[in-house]
């Protein structure tokens, strides 16, 4: 059962300001999740989490996440520029890209950031962008093959293969890339790997961490290397279906403790800072897509028609993805229509929902699209012209603040020449 | 063999002022196209083509498909502006939506546009909304169940499933729609369909005409409303594959047209127009992405990664879809490598051709990605922050005319409120 964390009247309060569509995030929310991954980590001294700025790009979202002590994991150049202006310097900024140009290197550098680099000919590629090596560098390994977990208990799998993924460098060539860092000049070393994405599994993150705590101390034998950190990525993830068990930070954050133990403490490493890059386990729960019924169409099927579409969340039309949907003031009502809830874009993927049992839903009905904090605006476009939509925060106090407007035609044609 | 309409030398000559990756577009492709499009229906007196500006919403396209005879299909508010703005306007504008809200509607009369309705019941939403019916209306029908052409010669087979698509009115509702309507006080009406997307098949648009034409003269006979226009909607393919053979628009004219005797001349329907709103057949061979490779990668296969990604060309990372790619200086060159080819998207998806057979790749070279010309740039999104290209229109003269200056980081930041 998936409660909305706003009611009926107080989205009829906020349409009155900010017409629908729009995304809307709730700070508390998003708060005592931080401090509860905050708590899971504790045992760690040097823990921290970079948050994924790819997963919400908006300065309200990330100025609220620095004061809850995390830092930014930063994909490209805007990003970087956005985390600056956002107050995010040094340690704070970790760079984590792939098929980098020079000028995001050099920016990056400029800003204090750890760089992250996903293969080895990236190595001399930075110092000569630089000049130099930095002092710190964090390595991406990708260990190849197939990574799998078995089933949850509700039958979900993790697997991934990270033999087809284009990150990062294999187990030999981190070593080479480690040496030839120290040979520049490099002091102090992190090693980071990503296995799978959205996993609904408590086990995900310690399996990981056994595999690179242990390719940590393989490698900081091998070569001598002072591995600073472990940055075990993102890819814990969040149930967007009813169905599902949410993963329990507490127990992952001791799973992550005991391997920590079991690895790192006797290799004599019992000073590696343990770093994460969470963004749809940070924000996706924490953000509501608010739409308006608008039409509602009777033909081979029941379709309702709402005013947000795929340019406001583009995971159900391209990956088929979940996303529970409430009709507001209908919380308790049975469930016994069966719609199509689709969007205005002249593209017949651009459906919310396909066959979903819902209350009978009548033109002017809010509904509240579920777990939409994280890859929801973010992954936005303008196809069909569409304009995408302001994002609101949800205060503790109940206020409602602005962080970004919604798009007007003149954005839609700034860059034209007519 | 798919030959690029650039050639190397005048690619380096282009980035010394418009840095890799942007759109450019072949002027002389495009009018040739529209011309054979326009010969193939010259037999139709009223013929005329409203191109889909989803495919390719740029002005300077927009403008030049006018001066070759062309109208504009809109799907949005921001569509129908930009399209008065390019100097269309009244029966030059198709409006063809779903999930419509009253003020596109509103717009789109105020601009004397045509009017497609995609459901019987925006026939009295429209009504309410403009406190009158248009004098002409089109009507969308959906056939449902599953359309099918068989096999072309090469194995692709055309298949598309009308009943599971959420546009157009069910064969009863069409006949209730134009009844109301004529009551309403409509004078003049058009059927529209759309069936299959995509299709390289010389069938398809007669196929469809006859369905369409079967379907006017039963609905004329029964409502006794004047079918002014028969609209085919797009659908009409391009081959993306070098093993795929292009469409020819005179056969498929042709088709149309003994369709057309067949059904219509006899039914006293010889007075009918046909539209098409093609989108993909008017534009996407006669636009290359051009990117250059900046890095390459050897782990567990080769890679080459470059400077464009899925926020300039989204096809393949959504749908797998095909885009040939030509190395710029090697059109002759043996294809003896195999590589992903891959932008720098955090996202696994982000690869623009996976286990491609390429000559040799180096940093530096030049990339063209083909038939980028429809649905490339107008799906880019912003995701990690990237920037969307400019678009760059190559003149029959040879000059290179900027039509859209590729973003910057303000632009990126417009909307937020830090």
């Amino acid at each position: 059962m998936k409660k909305p964390f706003l009611t009926l009247a107080q989205a009829r309060e906020i349409v009155k300001t900010y017409p629908t569509p729009f995304h809307i995030y709730d700070e508390r929310g998003i708060r005592e999740n931080a401090r509860a991954l905050h708590a899971a980590f504790a045992w760690n001294p040097g823990f921290k989490e970079y948050f994924a700025v790819k997963a919400t790009p908006t300065p309200g979202i990330l100025k609220l996440l620095r004061e809850e002590g995390c830092g930014v994991d930063c994909s490209s150049l805007t990003e970087l520029l956005m985390s600056e202006r956002c107050g995010f310097s040094g340690s704070e900024i970790m760079f984590s890209s792939n098929e980098t140009p020079a000028e995001e290197f050099l920016l990056a550098a400029k800003l204090g950031a750890t760089i992250n680099l996903d293969d080895l000919t990236h190595v001399d590629f930075l110092h000569k962008t630089l000049g130099r090596a930095p002092e710190t560098v964090c390595c991406r390994f990708n260990p190849g093959g197939v990574f799998t977990l078995g089933e949850s208990k509700e039958g979900f799998q993790v697997m991934d293969k990270p033999g087809d993924a284009k990150y990062g460098m294999t187990r030999p060539q981190l070593a080479q890339a480690f040496a030839r860092l120290r040979e520049l000049g490099t002091k102090r070393f992190g090693i980071h790997a990503f296995l799978a994405s959205n996993t609904i599994s408590n086990e995900y993150y310690p399996a990981l961490a056994r595999l690179l705590f242990e390719t940590a101390a393989q490698v900081a034998q091998e070569t001598g290397c002072h591995i600073a950190f472990i940055n075990l990525s993102g890819g814990v993830g969040v149930p967007y279906r009813p169905d599902q068990s949410a993963n329990d930070i507490a127990v992952i954050g001791e799973g992550v403790r005991r391997a920590y133990e079991d690895i790192l403490v006797p290799a004599g490493m019992g000073n590696v800072a343990i770093f994460t890059e969470l963004g749809r386990f940070m924000l996706a729960p924490f953000g509501h897509l608010l739409t308006t019924a608008v039409h509602e169409k009777h033909i081979y099927k029941e379709y309702v028609g709402v005013d947000a579409c795929a340019a406001n969340l583009m995971r159900p039309a391209i990956y088929g993805a979940y996303h529970h949907i409430t009709v507001l003031g209908k919380e308790d009502v049975p469930c016994d229509h069966v719609y199509d809830v689709v969007g205005s874009l002249c593209e017949n993927s651009d459906k919310f929902a396909i066959d979903r049992a819902l209350p009978e839903i009548r033109p002017g009905d809010l509904l509240v699209i579920h777990d939409t904090g994280a890859h929801g605006f973010s992954m936005g476009y303008n196809y069909n012209g569409k304009l995408r939509s302001a994002e609101l925060l949800l205060r503790g106090d109940g206020s409602v603040k602005l962080m970004r407007r919604a798009e007007t035609p003149d954005d839609y044609f700034a860059t034209l020449v007519w």
